[in-house]
């Protein structure tokens, strides 16, 4: 390659650009076009520039929604003016800094003129969008292009802009605003960081106190105590993997605008360094790159993302965490910085270690106290197999009624199931984008996730308010050697309802684990409990009798999610029979029951009651039984086999379990699992989770005994 | 690379391999390592029969069906045979050599002990699986891995197993069973392939006599009359893609013996070069490399298969047509023969270029004149548009009633879809695998496509005898400049009803082009005509009001297929209204109608009545119209828009179509599409085909003309 001589960079005194810098400000221009992602990402945003500086400048009066034109122009400007500055400043062309320049001029004109956004349907209205939560967004991005050229401009350009844009905005979404400004939230994030970043630019101190510690400057609020709040001490983010991806985009990009400006502040090391760990934490939080959809979740949704490029870029630049490589290697993407430009130059030179995924526990609350999600991994690799069992408090108004409920993943695909949101981000025809009714009446029951339903009635009876004040209790988690454990309790979910719930991943032998699920509820008066089981894939067959509504097909239910789903069958199964197989892609899953004395099961579909065709529609299985108070639901779900539609061969379509069994001693549980050949592997989990404690029972006749609160006894069989 | 001395092969006088042979034999040993998709076959062939070996010779008594374990370990024998022959051949290790001995010599010792299967369910039985179609394949791979290492066995050896496999099995399959040797279908190729070669390695030219002229050696029947009464002149095979696949393994791998044994035959030119042509129609039947699901198909299937890999090996030996290569190349295998050497070899020096994927015709019926599949695409590419329309004959057994039917693919996915066929290959709990009772009931009726059902009964009233009597009549097809078309007509699937199709693929600027349908029936007395468009994706909305079954799902009909589906709503939608649009992937898809008067929309569902959970469940639209007797349908199909859910971008999700018009002239129908800014297309389709007719009509008051059956009009709007 050979060297070019580049032109000089204007540098006025005092106005240089204060969120990138150091050495690597210089060496995007000298050194970029050497690494491959970097050139890459140099010829995507200049392609895309490019095409927005022949369009011509575009800066519609605001009228549009998600989705609708005035929506995507003015996102596409923010893109625009982040582009040009980061372009200006890899590639010295001062077309770009004029293009950044015009359009900001633009922006100065129309932006005094508005009033709040025709559209806005809330108290968080926006004026270049419908909610100021883009508002935020577009600042964010916009300060970052602005900051990059703001060298190159006359003061009288300079001044323009500042006043009549960047300033302007930074009071409407802080001081005019404190409702969404001063609150520990995610949408509070990008305005903070919205704020902070534009103080920082502008050299306002003021206005960079106010993001760090609120608009009245005491700290009660404001981005430091968001970074207390949000995240657990393990870096994960109240609202779920989903929003954490989302919100980890302003905590970082803001960050890093303190780092090179406050270094004394230590950001990427305040709180034991969470800020890093949260970015960690939300990549722990994929299966082959997909986010865990717990919560609003759009299940689409994948480490290739705006908020990750740069979280990950960011994260390295502050830690040179080697495993970091791998996953923008996996992106396949960086961002234009001088932190993109070392991920590029440390791939190049081979410096990438494989991203250590692992079984964890990420603790909830600020304190690590409010539940958890336990993560099971069968191995690191993108088909491996992986349970998540969501034990984690509400998390806010994006949060689900789904207290202990539980999903896995095999051979890459989602098997058993969380339906996410119910919402197409940014189609107009679908109310605009937004969230949808059913997200409500749907999504964020109880019954659309795989876990206890007591009298049709979701957790909490649906009510926010009272779900955020109660979380569940992680009583243990395990994750040494071939087995491993989580179990959890929630109190309080309905009234004098207790449940509590072991989810074990077991390995026996070759092949994906299997797992274990033990639900013990206590409830103070009879009650009908339902546990649904929502999966992918299509049903091989059932191993029990079923009545069907084969040519009318009816309503589960009223409410509560209930009358969304369509009644395909019913049965009554016993120990003997009660399991169902399906295929997905080229395994079978197999899920056996225990049914409860008396239990039903019923096989249903989402879809009910959906004028607008806003559902997809997806297979369930519930068990449902009639209770003096306390019942135990015991469920093995078996990944077997191997079909191959090109070879055209085979195996193993039928399960290798051949019975299943509970005992209930005096302070323990115990399932046994009888596989083909008669092995077996036995499972106790005491009720206690206090690790001396010693418990006994008797299984088949024979004494076991184990210290702490579960243990597994192997059997041999005739051989496997 | 180092070359390193060889082992000398056995070389028994007159006892050498018939099937494979010349300078490439010898070549596989001394160069087939140093080319990277012959090596990886061997390690992969290698790995399967060092695993085969290792677990040690399991020749059971059959017993099961499809699927079962019996059926899956003589597959796997013949699988083993055939590889462990191949790798002595590459390798020159005499274990290969001892292992397909000693397996055979097992065969020799059950083989001649064995009645009908247990499991036989139809006249065509066979001894070691449930149909004597397996029997053959199972000869058609052994034959070839005893073939190659006959010579290295003693008189003894090769003489048991003369005479306790191969020729027994070959009498079994021939003159046994006459009713399934003596008929023009695939399965009697399968059992000529077997014969056939069994004759050429047992040096018997009567038994190759009867395989290539039928057990009476009159050629009335036979391998010849075969491939004389199977393939069309564009080399389209009668039971369509599917089966195409299937059957071209033992048409092209028996075709290879003959050429081995008697190039005088120059079988491979015979009949204008049809099987190497019939290769390459299987692969233009192709989108993405899966087959067009048309009849009996699974739709998993794609040129990843065994037989593909033989077949273009085999084609590639016959022609080396450069463009084969990249069929290899995105198989990812070849064969362990020295055909696949020479694939493997030229695809290493760089030979290899691009497969002229091409919109075409491929006529039906041995002299192509019964109908014909229409392929139209948008370009080369995977990602291209392409549109299918199914004018072909019935295809016989594995034919579907769907005359005129129609498929169309866009962005890597199919968009308007056939559901190809009711089975679970090779899953037991699935009715042994075999064709499942739905596949009658379902898959094979009209209704289970994108074609006319009139009064709700499907064409030929679902009789295959009467179907296979009529065919179709390709009127016109061109596939010139940036329109293409086909126009076909049926006449006698209902008593007095004649429809006749035009599917025109239109291309305005840039973007996936416009399909338009112009469906004309003529009936000699009132009736009620549905024509379904089945389509994947999530609906987004539809354009005119609907009344819904929400809480209650009925089924549409009795009969005919009409029991497989509920009813989701309907509406009776007019021209200005009348519109659905779905997402799929990251496009959106518009289904725009000129309902004839008095239409009823009806959206629905598959999986009514599907007690055994064996439907997929996927949606419809369905225009219903009682007619006086003429009827004329007009639909437009518009992929349209990008969403990106990485981007969380969302561009173009409403039509671009402003409206839509048709007219009826004295002999010709006019359509014209309003694009927005008024832009508008005009297509304007006569009656006759004659190229030299004229024609004229009058649109939006001003005259147009032109010659013969087709032309196009672009009327210029605003700009777009």
């Amino acid at each position: 390659m050979v060297s070019v001589a580049l032109p000089a960079m204007a540098q006025p005194s005092g106005q240089q650009p204060v969120l990138i810098g150091g050495a690597g400000l210089a060496a995007m221009r000298t050194e970029g076009a050497r690494y491959p992602m970097f050139a890459d990402e140099l010829a995507r945003v200049r392609k895309e520039v490019d095409a927005a500086m022949k369009a011509g400048i575009d800066v519609p009066v605001p009228k549009d929604p998600g989705g609708g034109r005035t929506h995507e122009q003015h996102k596409r400007n923010y893109m625009a003016i982040y582009g040009a500055g980061m372009l200006y400043r890899a590639t010295g062309d001062k077309a770009y800094a004029d293009y950044a320049r015009r359009l900001l001029l633009e922006y100065a004109k129309l932006y005094p003129t508005l009033g709040l956004h025709p559209a806005a349907k809330n108290n968080s209205a926006g004026k270049l969008f419908w909610q100021s939560l883009n508002d935020a967004v577009w600042v964010v991005y916009s300060i970052q292009g602005y900051d990059a050229i703001r060298d190159t401009l006359s003061d009288a350009d300079r001044k323009t802009i500042d006043d009549g844009v960047f300033r302007p905005m930074a009071k409407f979404i802080a001081d005019d605003q404190p409702q969404v400004f001063d609150i520990i939230h995610n949408h509070a994030t990008w305005a903070c960081a919205a704020v902070g970043m534009t103080g920082y630019v502008l050299r306002d101190q003021v206005m960079v106190e106010k993001a760090l510690k609120g608009t009245d400057r005491s700290g009660k609020v404001g981005f430091l105590k968001q970074i207390d709040q949000l995240f657990s001490p393990d870096g994960y983010y109240a609202e779920g993997p989903y929003y954490q991806r989302y919100a980890l985009q302003p905590f970082v990009v803001f960050a890093h605008a303190i780092e090179q400006n406050e270094p004394q502040r230590k950001i990427f090391e305040y709180r034991d360094g969470v800020l890093t760990k949260a970015v960690r934490a939300a990549v722990q939080l994929t299966y082959d790159g997909y986010f865990f959809p717990f919560n609003d979740a759009l299940t689409e949704k994948s480490l290739k993302t705006d908020e990750l490029y740069q979280s990950v870029a960011i994260a390295y630049g502050a830690t040179h965490d080697p495993s970091l490589l791998s996953i923008a290697r996996w992106q396949g993407r960086t961002t234009l910085t001088p932190d993109g430009l070392e991920v590029a130059r440390d791939l190049a030179a081979g410096k990438e270690k494989p991203f250590p995924y692992a079984s964890m526990l990420f603790r909830d609350g600020p304190d690590g106290d409010q539940g958890a999600i336990a993560v099971m991994r069968a191995g690191p690799g993108d088909d491996d197999e992986v349970v998540a069992v969501k034990n984690t408090a509400q998390g806010m108004g994006h949060g689900h009624y789904d207290k202990l409920n539980w999903i896995l993943y095999d051979a890459g695909r989602p098997i058993v199931t969380d339906y996410g949101a119910a919402r197409f981000l940014n189609i107009e025809a679908k109310d605009g984008g937004r969230y949808l009714k059913e997200n409500e009446t749907w999504a964020k029951q109880t019954v659309a996730h795989n876990t206890l339903v007591v009298n049709e009635t979701s957790q909490f009876d649906g009510k926010v308010k009272v779900a955020n004040t109660l979380a569940p209790r992680q009583i243990f988690f395990s994750a040494e050697g071939d087995t491993r454990i989580s179990t959890a309790e929630m109190a309080g979910a309905w009234p004098g309802v207790t449940f509590r719930r072991s989810i074990v991943q077991i390995e026996v032998g070759k092949g994906p684990p299997l797992v274990l699920d033990l639900l013990k509820v206590h409830g103070d008066k009879p009650a009908q409990y339902d546990l649904p089981l929502h999966f992918a894939g299509h049903i091989i067959d059932a191993g029990f009798p079923l009545q069907q509504n084969l040519a009318e097909r009816p309503v589960l239910g009223k409410d509560d999610g209930y009358q969304h789903l369509w009644v395909d069958a019913t049965g009554a199964p016993d120990a003997s029979n009660a399991r169902l197989t399906w295929i997905n892609g080229e395994r079978f899953y197999t899920w056996r029951m225990l049914p409860p004395a008396g239990a039903q099961v019923i096989l249903g579909e989402s879809g009910a009651n959906d004028p607008k065709f806003n559902l997809r529609r997806e297979p369930v299985l519930i068990q449902r039984v009639k209770s003096p108070g306390d019942t135990t639901f015991v469920g093995v779900l078996e990944p077997h086999g191997a079909y191959d539609p090109s070879a055209e061969t085979t195996e193993g379509s039928t399960s290798r379990i051949e019975s299943l069994r509970h005992v209930r001693t005096a302070d323990a549980d115990v399932v046994t699992l009888v596989l083909a050949g008669g092995r077996t592997v036995t499972l106790a989990i005491a009720d206690s989770a206090e690790a001396r404690a010693t418990h006994k029972a008797t299984v088949d006749g024979k004494p076991i005994s184990w210290k702490g609160h579960f243990a597994r006894f192997d059997g041999k069989g005739a051989g496997q």
